[in-house]
């Protein structure tokens, strides 16, 4: 995958021009006028456009983008819809490479906006300039204050860090920078608007390459191009850089509010989660929980199997938060003896020196003890991440003692996570947020922030996927025979029940008597997909006679119930031996994201419990072990209730194999669903086979 | 049950006397006098107590409670801990009814303490006072002003309301006072410290009483007395008070912690949370959804089956927040025609009419149309909440809005709810929670609460649980044999197989013969307990031969495998008919609240899914259906996939007969576990039971 530009010149330009420069403090142009001069540090040459001025606060002004004398590095666009694309063809024609367009009034107005914005995507193919926009606040670039924004807030929000943001929806990004308030330190925000060109890939892709920025975070209402998406997902997977997401649409109403917000398809919501999981995208289930985690992950990088230590003041609320712990599945450090008599030696004979470690209130009467208590914790080598309840807000008493936590931070090379439980937020909270000790909101998103991060630490990157079989135009599709499909399966080195076409009762006995008893014969018509329910299935025949009974039965069946269907004889096969466990298995294609393979035990499980696992193609066989251990009923496969184990290395095999025929040929094949392959202790093996094919 | 006490005097007394008042403004005392006298709004008599002073901030002061002329209504002990005793028995001998100990340094800290306060128990006992503490924060009654604690922040959260407060653990009470902050108003709030006489059961009784509480919040470590808590629920339920509760000791840790915070007994989550359910008391995640879910509860009352309508200025705001009602299996209002006629009037063509009502931010430039559209969204009949996301602080625009906000609510008669999302709190926020809609924190957290609220409203209370079998002694236990436990089990009008208990080879045939074929053969020993796995049990014998071989092979088995027990004979029962679904159910007691039962379908349901429903007896049969219709795989009771379905009547009639048997004596019966209970179109049929008596 390429095709990514390098986006540089949008966050840190030598030049810009601003188009619909104006004085006027309540216009757009205005606006950001007035945020690059006085809000910004830019310090390289700046022109301005207006259709009217000569002149804007001192500085000369142009007419039109053609007039200007060199050819600045951005463009900022700033006037009304109405004057945008002329801006634009001036931009092109003086051989402008960059431009934000923040101007709106298009595509999300209605039928009129898109066709301007068509007319935006060819003249950006044209010349090769790429457009950021329309309707976008543009670029806040806080690490090195810059502002091509016009937003209002921009002074506001300027406390630099690590944290890269690419959203889709100005409110929700601009809700992140407010999170500056408990300590969160951002390097820039952009975003997307209405995609006409650049898309949220495009600066996750920069991100990823940007020397300041250390973790990404990104709000996703609709991914417009998958493969894109995956690309710069993998390009920040390989720069070591963690991105967490909050992806909009994972219930029937935010798919479709957001389908309505954005006017692009949002895509299943089990396959966006399954592609997180596999490019080590961190998902989470709400706005405060992005904060939390990146936040989290700008303090520190997890290894995995993190162990948690809590110290506070309040016994009731230092065993809540061991509550959330063991309710997150994570694990308490068990404290060094050494750690014990360390807080034994500063702590009253009541304290609780386990884990959680209850200092009692004496750290309000007597502060001193903070420091060295805490210190002594932190140092533990079993501890990796200290929790520390706040639930009080006591003014002055409670700023000592975060100011001593504060202190023993800075000694401390692990992170001292403050959970600020209190609705009040007073001194003793800004002393943590000045600090960047950015407190968690609650100790149950806590708690849920070190599982994310916990777990991130744990991901191993299996084989990248890369979108195979995503965008694909609109085609016909034609359904296989049960025997064409399952020929193709054996033939890509599934294993698939011995099986004869028949078409005749004695060539029907003849073909079971080859094969050997006992044998299944199943209808055989590509028109006929509900074989058993319509009594087109004969299961266990144990010898000639009763094939013969059995031919006459399946193909009176299928002239009953469907009459009209082309009928290609009888599927005789050798009968799976009894036992092991059914599964389904499945390969189908995401408009959005590609081929993506499922798996789940049969029966209840996907029907009842939908108990399913996901990738997206290719899945190999280590893979597709880690497909099936995640499943609830994986116990099953192992041989549970004295059951003999099922033989896994075929099954994931087969698995394997499954998803080298699909990628073979992703443009060709529509879907593969696989219901039942039977894994028992002796192999797996292909019982029923759809195979759908494109064109 | 009875046995409550009328505990008015406590939170508002005729006449206290202050034991340990003091003019020290750090001590316990002092802060105490300083409540009474600055902060209180007391109007009726007050003595003082300090063993070495005359005179104390001008008042008289006596040496003991002994010297008093008259018997004050409640004492408040203020001393350290140890002159309680003394204190406490001055009080007995004078009459006293209501005493408050706020000292500390009792059953906290160690053996001895413990000891002191088993002299408190027999001493209240034998007066007949109430004994509130030791090791509590006292009295705080805001809608009244009285405050009889020491705490120094008392006077810091006065907002008066309808929520009365009873807490274990005076941190997380008072993290809940803090949320005053966002516009919480409480009635009264009591922590109970170390129970050793009234427990946190007592003030939810007196709560369910108190004309000025409507909704009851109450955070719980360990129920000391399980019979007491669930009266106490009953009369709140009975009251029509929903009661709000965060239960710690969800997992192991929490259990833990909590257990040696309280040093109380927690009792399985799983049977608390059934006990909740029941009772209609509404169980929180988190100490801040406690306050999201009581504060809604203030606001108005559920009648079940809200529709939900959201209102908001960004449509990225507007989009998530659908997708959390979504998530949380709420349904959004379809708004009338009217409504949207009414919107479109005022809103720009872009906006979204639908529900999200995405006004765009028309409402920021022109604060002007909010409250006519806002108003006709809350008028609309189909909608019964309004949920408005505001993603960010404007400032000064955010106030305005949220000033008309605020305007519109004064004339709806359902809730608007603001969700401030951004962790920037304003002027806006400010206006919200002056305003006293209590805006919530996150949009995940609102559609939460909204589904507790509509939840609660759908309650249906059935039999109410009183506790039976609970807190019995320590007694010794023997298991009947399979014959005996299954007779017994029949004799209670469950059905169970016929079956013959027989002892020799011809015997055992000649009973198969009488019972008629085929037959089950299982080893007769209550010492035998896992039958099946060591092979003393065969099935399905369908002639005399059968049955003579496998008699030879289950007492071989036996002997083999458990030499020294005592062997009945053989149980020979009539198979059971193929088909059907397997079930557990079981009644087993929880020290703490008593007999529950559990049911849930077999094998891997259990076992893997744990996918179990309980409830407290008694259980008729009607609750034992809703039992059922809670287990994730109930689909397969009403015959999936092609099965007849079973007789639920049948089943439910057993569970209401198991019910019966163990409610006419719950003190006998230690556990009944029936594993497996067949269900099938013919009724249901013990399979197998292992019943355990106590004594």
């Amino acid at each position: 995958m390429s095709g990514f530009s390098d986006l540089s010149p949008l966050f840190d330009p030598r030049s810009v021009v601003l188009v619909g420069a104006s004085e006027r403090a309540a216009s757009v142009g205005g606006r950001t006028l007035s945020n690059i001069l006085d809000h910004s540090e830019f310090r390289g040459a700046l022109h301005l456009v207006n259709v009217t001025r000569s002149e804007i606060r001192g500085r000369a002004c142009h007419r039109r983008v053609a007039d200007l004398s060199e050819v600045p590095e951005l463009a900022v666009i700033a006037v009304p819809a109405a004057g945008v694309m002329e801006a634009l063809r001036d931009c092109a024609a003086l051989g402008v490479k960059y431009v934000i367009i923040l101007s709106s009034g298009f595509g999300e107005t209605g039928e009129a906006g898109r066709l301007v914005e068509a007319e935006m995507q060819a003249l950006a193919r044209a010349s090769g300039m790429r457009l950021y926009g329309p309707n976008c606040p543009g670029v806040t670039n806080i690490n090195k204050r810059l502002g091509f924004t016009f937003s209002p807030a921009f002074s506001h929000d300027l406390r630099p860090g690590p944290i890269g943001l690419a959203t889709q929806g100005g409110g929700l990004g601009r809700n992140l920078l407010q999170s500056m308030e408990r300590g969160t330190g951002f390097a820039l925000w952009c975003s997307t608007g209405n995609e006409v060109d650049l898309q949220v890939a495009d600066f996750i892709h920069y991100m990823a390459g940007a020397p300041d920025v250390r973790v990404i975070g990104t709000i996703l209402e609709g991914i417009k191009d998958g493969p894109r998406f995956l690309a710069a997902a993998r390009a920040a997977a390989e720069a070591g850089k963690p991105i967490v997401a909050l992806k909009v649409g994972r219930s029937a109403y935010g798919t479709r509010a957001a389908a309505s917000h954005t006017a692009s398809l949002t895509g299943s919501a089990e396959v966006n989660s399954a592609a997180f999981r596999q490019l080590g995208i961190i998902e989470v289930d709400d706005i405060d929980e992005l904060v939390d985690v990146a936040s989290l992950l700008a303090r520190g990088r997890p290894r995995g199997g993190e162990r948690i230590a809590i110290f506070g003041s309040s016994g009731g609320a230092c065993a809540l938060a061991a509550d959330m712990v063991g309710q997150a599945g994570l694990v308490l450090a068990d404290l060094a003896p050494e750690t014990t008599a360390a807080l034994a030696e500063k702590l009253p004979p009541y304290a609780a020196l386990g884990n959680p470690v209850d200092t009692t209130t004496v750290t309000l009467t007597n502060p001193g003890v903070i420091e060295e208590t805490l210190a002594a914790v932190a140092n533990d080598p079993a501890v990796s991440l200290v929790m520390m309840p706040m639930p009080l807000d006591y003014g002055s008493v409670s700023q000592t003692v975060a100011e001593r936590m504060v202190a023993a931070q800075t000694r401390s090379p692990i992170p001292l996570v403050p959970v600020w439980m209190s609705e009040r937020t007073g001194a003793a909270y800004r002393c943590f947020a000045e600090a960047g000790m950015v407190p968690m909101r609650s100790l149950r998103n806590a708690a849920k922030s070190f599982r994310c991060f916990i777990d991130h630490g744990a991901w191993q990157p299996g084989i990248l996927p890369r979108g195979l079989g995503a965008g694909l135009p609109e085609a016909p599709t034609r359904t296989l025979s049960e025997a064409e499909g399952k020929a193709m399966l054996r033939a890509a080195g599934l294993s698939v029940p011995q099986g004869r076409l028949a078409t005749s009762t004695e060539a029907t006995a003849a073909a079971a008597t080859e094969l050997g008893f006992p044998v299944v014969l199943k209808i055989a018509s590509a028109e006929i997909l509900h074989k058993s329910d319509m009594g087109g299935v004969a299961l266990n025949l144990r010898d000639a006679a009763a094939v013969r009974d059995a031919f006459a039965a399946v193909t009176r069946a299928a002239a009953q119930h469907h009459p009209a269907a082309r009928i290609d004889g009888v599927l005789v096969e050798r009968m799976a031996p009894s036992g092991g466990v059914e599964l389904l298995l499945s390969v189908s294609r995401d408009p959005v994201l590609g081929h993506v393979m499922t798996c789940g035990l049969g029966g209840i499980h996907v029907e009842l419990l939908r108990d399913l696992s996901r990738r997206l193609l290719p899945v190999d066989a280590a893979e597709a072990q880690r497909m099936l251990r995640e499943l609830r009923g994986f116990p099953l496969l192992q041989g549970m209730r004295g059951a003999a184990p099922c033989d896994l290395d075929a099954l994931c095999q087969s698995m394997a194999a499954l998803s080298a025929l699909v990628e073979a040929q992703p443009e060709r094949i529509e879907e593969i669903e696989i219901n039942p392959i039977r894994s028992g202790a002796d192999g797996a093996q292909v019982l029923d086979a759809v195979v759908t094919l494109r064109g």
